[in-house]
């Protein structure tokens, strides 16, 4: 264990991140940095997001901030605060601040899970003042040009209560990502989880059939990360049947009917 | 990246922005600045009523605080708060007190949002009293005749819980805001984006679409502002069905059938 | 811009505010005021409760303190609290608090927006004890003959959650304002916004048919304060229906049929 | 004004208050205080409950404690809390402390609109414990014989959320308040507004009215508190119906038709 | 009145408490205390679950400490704080850790009633762990055998939202409590409230007329506890009557119908 | 009673815990911990859980943390904070990242009670990023391969609002808990309760019977601790039919005619 810094080399990414581009993502990200407009991630979770903006970042050679969103995220959360200590009072820089002084991208992941006043706080920011006003010191942040602001959600889970505002989402050029193609996924997961082709391609038909039951009793089909589990407690000796029920049908659902379903679909795969 | 201190000088607009007049609005807003009654604008995201502010700002050589209000901001947050540090108790004014004491603009933008204590706290000052009664400073300040309180918010948007009082809606002189005629948006687009007249044209034909599709399963048509991202996007290279598939189908909507008619009209256009 | 400190002198308004009286209100308001019973006043918005209660401040020359309720507005924030500064511990009178101890008026407009505690907390000043606890200096303030407690509301905004208890409202003699009759309010805007008298009937007959519109589509009708602002506008030289639009219309309701509507009624008249 | 503090002898009611009893109510207050059994007042608002607590602790010259009970009234507000001040931390005694440590009558009013934990934090004095548990102090407070508790509440107020647990009223005894018999309240009246017999008895019997519509369009009948208000403007020289419409019909309502009807009963009678 | 500080020995309950057993209670309890498995007792109020603790605790010879469950009774509250004084930053222990500490019986009343992280806390305390994790000291509390957790509640009052989880009440062993039978409250209320056999008997028929109206217009029946302070104020020459409607009557209800019928059931009694 | 502090050493579990392994549960968590990916433990209170959890903790030689959630349990509690001391600040790290620094099994039990923010922070640690950023420290804390995330939660109570988001569910491999076999269950009772093999088994045979009932009127049937509860209760000389029912039938339910028929049940077995 090891703590690492803040400082903006130490959030470089330095090691290039296994990524499979799926369509013109990545041209659509370039262009959206050189314009200097705000992007936004749409899809499933699972579906490699927080890997793709891992990836951007190295590519463009940007210090990378994540911030996990939740209820409770506040402004100052993300702007900073005065922490008093027995001596003095220091500022202490919040993630987005930091990320903009240094130049980097802040990816706000699940933006839709934070309190709207976090939303709002970002609006300068996301237009073409591109500013972040620091109201607790009176300062106002500039962002440079190498700043931008990345932002994701998964549509499937807004509820009326937790939407993304217009005023916030025309903010934004949108990404959508989807579950990779068949041959796609098939190298993704004798990579990541080092299993032969045939057992990886078992695993893609039987996400395939949990993917069709979406909405028909799952809330969501399995993740390529739910697969590359799987696999990963395959190659480690456990019994491919137990692996897949404990990896994702499990995962997925803890309806007594559909797991005798899932049960059956992974019998007659392995 | 270089901050920027509250200092009134250094809040005034420097540059002319870059502002098309609609309507009245330039003659009814002097009128109203000059009678020391204060404005409300309405209209949906990306119409351009916070460039309006700066412009204003820019005409009348008054310094712009701009606050985005939202639910957790309190009226503390506006008028100032003490800050404790190690060695004093020091006053910290707040954007709406700064804005009065320098005779400035005060804008506080989608006003509905804040929490009801902040509009409450505005009353004051939006009638002829014309004063900000500091209670934790037992001060009252009195406003200078050069300043002035602006406040915006989409009626769009309004629900029963965030509605506008009429206690506060009738203490301000209202100007309405929407998308700028085809011409005119030609030129903003022509100008913002470095397009081409053609591509700006099925940019704007698209928007028409889009925004005939208001309340019949879009919440808001195209704006402005996205007509602006997707000409970006063009001009640096993206291919324009890709561009307006990110930068205006997917910045509007998740729904997947809506997607498909966007998509459509997409493709009938480039 | 300049502070005006809380002292009791200074609190005092020193010129005759500009107020037409419209039926017994003042004799009422009297002997209230010397029977030592607090006084309720009622009615809508911009119908004139606050510069009422500034005339008679001045005209019984007791120092006046208003405090605009709002959701957040607690008993401390009325009665007072602690201020921990570095070398001392310092304790702030509240407005309330203020009031009581320099005899003066206390005017708490829109009660019905506070929290529960607020009105709670005047409820021992509202009856024959006159006396505020302060429980966290251990001291009860007795209130001299000459204060005067005086709270407002809008009965037309009342919901069930806002309503003023029984408890609250016995303890007070109620004053009703409307309204005031044509001829009367005519004399205010031809005063007030500087206008002739023509302009100033004709914008007595446009807030005449939108009060007649008050529950079939308005909130409420326009103010006597909504016609000064058209009036004051078009004193400066906006064109009247312009003026009448953005200062009536847009103030009044958001609805695109209301609004053509009353635009009709305002091309009949100018 | 002048400060009078907490000390006991301080809260001594001086003088007798002026008292009607109404029925057995003094008897059995006092043999509940002999058996230290603690007593629960029920009743509408402006019947008297306040002025009886205030008479019994004349009578038992036991120093009086009332707090007015809301919302946002916490067991730490009652039981006392640490004060911080800049050279130590000071233990501040809350009323129920103070009456408990000083023998006195602690009068809770209108119980039920405190928060639960208020209720709950009475529970082990109001059994035969009689002790108040301080756990920020590590104390337990033992209640002398002469401390003796009294709550309040109205029970037409009560709404589900808000009523009295079973496991708080079976600790008391109970004593019902209603509106004084028509001899009794004349005399009341003569006394207290200073008024002659006719106009008290019209009074009554225009108060006979509004308590018959009690459930019938008016939440509460007008209390002889309301009457006395009426009375004492009268006394002053106001015409005595605009008195009682100011004093009674306003004070009861703010429906229009319901304050016609008031009205011609007003008129019938004076 | 004398302060009793919290030190084990001042906890000892000293005298025997009168306690009348119902059933096996006792030997239930003390083979649950052999087999450190903690006790849940369940019933209405008054009818003598706080006394049966005082009586175990006496009969163990072990300090009792009680806390009253409320709706804002967090987790710190039981276990401790830290309390910043001007000096010295102290640890306070709360209740539940001072129970463990001196090996105490620590008696959560109306469990129910608390606030969900409470019942969390005491979770590892309830089973074989037997141990209260001091997060904030980074401590784990072991309890010794004599420790004994005893929580309450009364399934009348279980709402949806107030009940006690199967993860909570799947770690004690549950006692129930009901009214005692006709001879043994005869025996009760004879030596508690010093009066003869035939007031006893009368009340005891009252009691249970009004038990058997549980369900059909009352909450609860009057608990013994009712029959107590009835027969003391009989005992101090109050009219039985009286009596009853203040201590009985008035005390379980404040439906008009429902008085009346008691009433009537009291008239045939006394 | 003594205290232990919380290094590392002194969390390791010293002595095997008693643990009957039900299925291949041991073989799937040792496979998800030599490939790092965190676990979820399904299943109703009192399966043995948290026992399995202290077994493995045993076998794998790792420290373990557990926390109880709870509504109120927020990231900072669970991270860490800042403790302000009358001398200097000091940081105090949460059970997570003393569990991540020391390379430990963090155990998070009944994880859906918690707040959202607390299963958004473990986000970055279950997933192939495996850190911890502690944002107030500016500090990113990175698993060392030891560390593993278990957490635990009972289908059997999710409710709409507090269910498992499928981006938090989707990063874990799941094994689900059930009652043991009626043989292993025995086997359990008898060693741990110190009961013969008959009283065993009548107490399976009338555990059965509960568990046939869930869902026709109890939320649960009785779990094996239940079992031992009764077991021991029996073991002490109480008579066996008041001992499941207090430690069975009263434990499960607070229904009378579920209780008869609990009750029954136990007649035809004892």
């Amino acid at each position: 264990m090891h703590a690492r810094d803040f400082a903006a080399e130490s959030l470089l990414i330095e090691e290039e991140p296994y990524y499979q581009p799926v369509g013109s993502e990545i041209a659509l990200f370039e262009a959206a940095y050189a314009s200097q407009i705000p992007v936004l991630l749409k899809g499933p979770t699972g579906c490699g997001k927080t890997r793709f903006v891992e990836y951007m970042a190295w590519r463009l050679k940007r210090p990378l901030i994540t911030v996990s969103c939740h209820d409770d995220l506040t402004a100052s959360d993300l702007v900073g605060r005065y922490l008093i200590t027995s001596n003095e009072t220091v500022w202490l820089d919040g993630p987005l601040a930091r990320a903009v002084r240094c130049g980097g991208i802040c990816y706000l992941d699940e933006i839709v899970e934070a309190r709207k006043d976090t939303t709002v706080v970002i609006h300068p920011l996301a237009d073409d003042r591109r500013c972040l006003p620091i109201e607790k010191r009176g300062e106002v942040l500039k962002a440079p040009k190498e700043f931008v602001l990345v932002i994701s959600y998964n549509p499937g889970y807004q509820s009326v209560l937790k939407e993304l505002k217009q005023s916030t989402r025309q903010r934004f050029v949108a990404i959508e990502f989807g579950y990779p193609e068949a041959e796609l996924e098939k190298t993704i997961l004798m990579r990541e989880a080092g299993i032969d082709a045939r057992t990886a391609e078992k695993l893609i038909k039987l996400a395939a059939m949990t993917r069709s039951l979406k909405g028909n009793g799952l809330d969501e089909g399995a993740s390529t990360r739910l697969l590359v589990h799987a696999g990963k407690l395959i190659a480690r000796g456990v019994e491919p049947r137990a692996a897949c029920r404990g990896a994702i049908a499990q995962a997925l659902s803890d309806e007594h009917d559909m797991l005798v379903a899932v049960d059956e679909l992974i019998s007659t795969l392995f």
